[in-house]
């Protein structure tokens, strides 16, 4: 298939809707003030095929799309033993996130949201030092220097409330190890990886693959942690309209505030959108507009 | 691929664990008294060529996996529609059942929970038989016969106080139309189904061939709607199981407390497990490692 | 002290905002069609004296006043072992309900709200024909002939989709154990009852008497059990609202829907406050005023 | 009435039970090691009459009673703006903490509730030196110097991890003024008032004097306000035995992990019990027995 004029139609579609509906995230300056009509798209092929669009070089912040590298850091260096504190369920929705907390003992529904992205955080620090790492294998995934936006950093960190209620919520039924200021620090810092729709099509490319590295012919992950993965962005990945996301679009994605979402088609490639409005559930607007446009062109689906 | 002997091979593996574990659902006489200790399997492929070992043509209750056909017949009379009354996400866990339907005016999660198996026969109640039309479907997709156990339904009606509950809250909310002891007359009926492995494999078989139904060539669903119905089975179909279910075999799936299990694999076949022993979680467990070793033995999966 | 002229300075004070603000319940006819514009408040103190001023002699809906009387009758046939199968905390708030009674597996947390009151009338109707002992106990309190308003019984039964669900929702758990239409029969005549301002003032005479019938001379609970009513109604008897009450008025009071409020001065009155038109709580808005006015002028509390 | 032969016979009665029932609060050292074996009972009268007998002498951890104490500086530096970010309604149970706060934007239900005292604690942080301001306080009702332990405060520092999250929760809310450190260290040291039986009936004679403070003449609260603070102590001073509190003993009370419990007889006297064991609820266990024990013996109840 001839992927390049696919994301161009995607481009000139969309075009006329930049900045139209939506909100940007304003939780913080660095956020707030990315302007809101912008649109970027790419994508890489099992084959290494590459085909992008729009504002596809622009980076942006990553935030929530970095759970997933947390994660694949974590099934690396602890296998299953991660998920003893972490579990793999659809977490409903926000109202239930503290409720289940307490519930279940401060132990997260999984890996995707924040309170399942630090307990993650919280075993890579027991494992050594998780912000290099994190810029080592996002380096080598893209092929080019990866870095943290530290001024996103600084101001996640000086107004993360709520983070460091749930680290601190967590550690209160010992499900925490580290120091909760050392992991958040971490944490924050991950969110803030400043990437663009190229760099982000390439990084997720081992999860068409396999698991197979892009670039140096290693997996980063067997097939069977992948596919796991993979289960876990379509059934967890996107807040709470994982159900909406598999209904409409059909693909394992991972989404985050900054206004990307990252997709796989297993076995074919893996392709990320980028805009910055969001609608009510967080989610990129124009990228789930996209997503749908881009199955609906391509046939693409796993169901 | 050659199935009869993987089917065979699983039945061989799994032999020495039957009635090992688990519990056979006991709420109502008539299936506290189904012997644990029966394993079947069946699977028809989108081009008809079907496999079948172990006690796959015993009659067992379908229970829940009747909501994957009233979901169908749903979408077949209202197209969209359906969807103004009846959400698209997992639900979190059994606790938040009630909490939600309250918080969310009476608005169930999604057709696979009970509320939203109710919510969907109410509509299914407005628009015809709904009795009827449910064995018209199911005897057309079997090529045979089908019968509600009537001992089953009315053991249901008489101890089913939380389904009544269910529907009235909900008709409390105005979002039940019809009488509420009318609507679950036939939503007792329908889960008082007797089926069998053979004739479940069948009759999902248009959910692997894009919605074209396995004997008469004609659309039972879109390809659209059908990777729909695929796609809710995957984030709901198996109770609080559903991100394990994702997780550990990968195939959209509908499960029910009868013990039968029924699986897609898109494009390829439709396959159906059963044991009654079921685990904490309503889902058979023999069913469930059935499908584990199906999955790894032939490397499908949705992922 | 000379009550007379307290009442009717206190309706000269609210007459100005009569029907200004608040809603009439108007969730059944007989309900919705009472004129907001009415209030009337009447007392009786322990020696017998009566005082009564405005709409004291008009008929109003009790509504759910009628959980005193029936927990009242309840804890007579019953004693302790009323407790067995209902909680004497607050419920925190309506939002709670339902996932409390899930919870804590069909237990009403007291019996001051509908589930606990519909339990309480199960019991009753396992010890009598609870309908005619609630007529011949307010006849008696009263001096005077109390009816049902079947039309508003009968209304309450046609809507009342909400405590059918709460009645079923029980008996699933094993709580409820009698047929739950026959117990919501008795319960909706109980919430039924016509009475006013002076007849109501009598009928809780024995809860500021230590428990002794204002006519018969006997007594109708002991003194410890009338205190431990007294403490319900002021932890749990006006809805969401007990802490307001409290923090306000400093009486054990029971509100109803119908706009009645009961209170009671331990040792000294009992008094009752009737205006239709409810605030947000469910509570009667004037009833509220005259009480805080009532407190604030006699200087009573119990705090 | 002569009160001390009532409190010894109180003590002769619970000596045999002493230590056999019950846990003592075991999440920080200093109150894990204090033995279960003591118990302690003092009241003071209106008019200045004192009684105690057991270990009515022996200092011990007053934590959450201090919350009373919080309240009451808060009520005297901001009148009724006190409550802008504070309910007054019980908090249903423990589960709810969490939900409540977060349903409810971030305002706690009541100021006994840890959440509510921390509110309270950083509106007094706003306004004057706190630790500073509660010594003095208590001292002046005392009539004798009072301290902080400062072992105890420190434990409660290091291993206050859910109140940490409560804080850094209500933060995000944007509900707390001050940083989250101060106002917790603050609060710390207010649980870990160290005082006595005899202290404690002194430090609470406010309560049962209209406001006026027992040695200075002044009225430390109104009487409206003073009111009030019983009203709270009543619904909502014994964490989620509120309910169970009034029912069986009906006198507003104020509990604590360290084993002690304040009551108030308005216009007669206030009490102060302690036992370090504690039920499933949080409260003393012979502190409770004790309470229902003077009031059966001395007929006193606010109802």
């Amino acid at each position: 298939m001839q992927f390049q004029p696919i994301l161009e139609d995607i481009v000139a579609t969309l075009q006329p809707q930049l900045g139209a509906a939506g909100r940007v995230a304003d939780y913080i300056p660095a956020l707030a003030r990315v302007p809101a009509a912008q649109f970027g798209i790419a994508l890489r092929t099992c084959d290494g095929q590459e085909a992008a669009a729009g504002d596809c070089r622009v980076p942006f912040s990553i935030q929530s799309i970095s759970k997933l590298f947390a994660l694949t850091m974590g099934m690396r260096v602890m296998g299953d033993a991660l998920w003893q504190r972490i579990g793999r369920e659809p977490s409903g929705n926000p109202f239930n996130s503290l409720v289940q907390l307490e519930a279940e003992q401060g132990t997260p529904r999984n890996p995707f949201i924040n309170a399942g992205a630090i307990a993650v955080t919280d075993r890579l620090v027991s494992h050594g030092d998780a912000k290099a790492e994190m810029l080592t294998l996002l380096s080598g995934l893209c092929n080019e220097p990866v870095h943290f936006d530290e001024e996103v950093a600084a101001s996640e960190a000086a107004t993360g409330f709520r983070n460091i209620a749930l680290g601190n919520f967590m550690k209160s039924f010992g499900k925490i190890d580290n120091d909760v200021a050392t992991v958040l620090d971490v944490y924050f810092h991950h969110c803030a990886l400043a990437m663009n729709c190229v760099q982000l099509a390439r990084a997720t490319g081992y999860l068409c693959r396999d698991g197979l590295h892009p670039y140096n012919g290693h997996h980063l992950l067997t097939e069977r942690q992948t596919r796991r993965v993979n289960a876990l962005m379509l059934t967890c990945g996107t807040y709470d309209a994982a159900g909406e996301f598999a209904f409409l679009i059909g693909l394992p994605c991972k989404s985050g505030v900054g206004g990307g979402i990252v997709a796989v088609v297993p076995d074919h490639l893996s392709l990320c959108v980028w805009s910055p409005a969001l609608d009510a559930t967080g989610n990129s607007l124009l990228g789930m507009k996209a997503l749908e446009l881009f199955t609906a062109k391509t046939g693409l689906s796993v169901f």
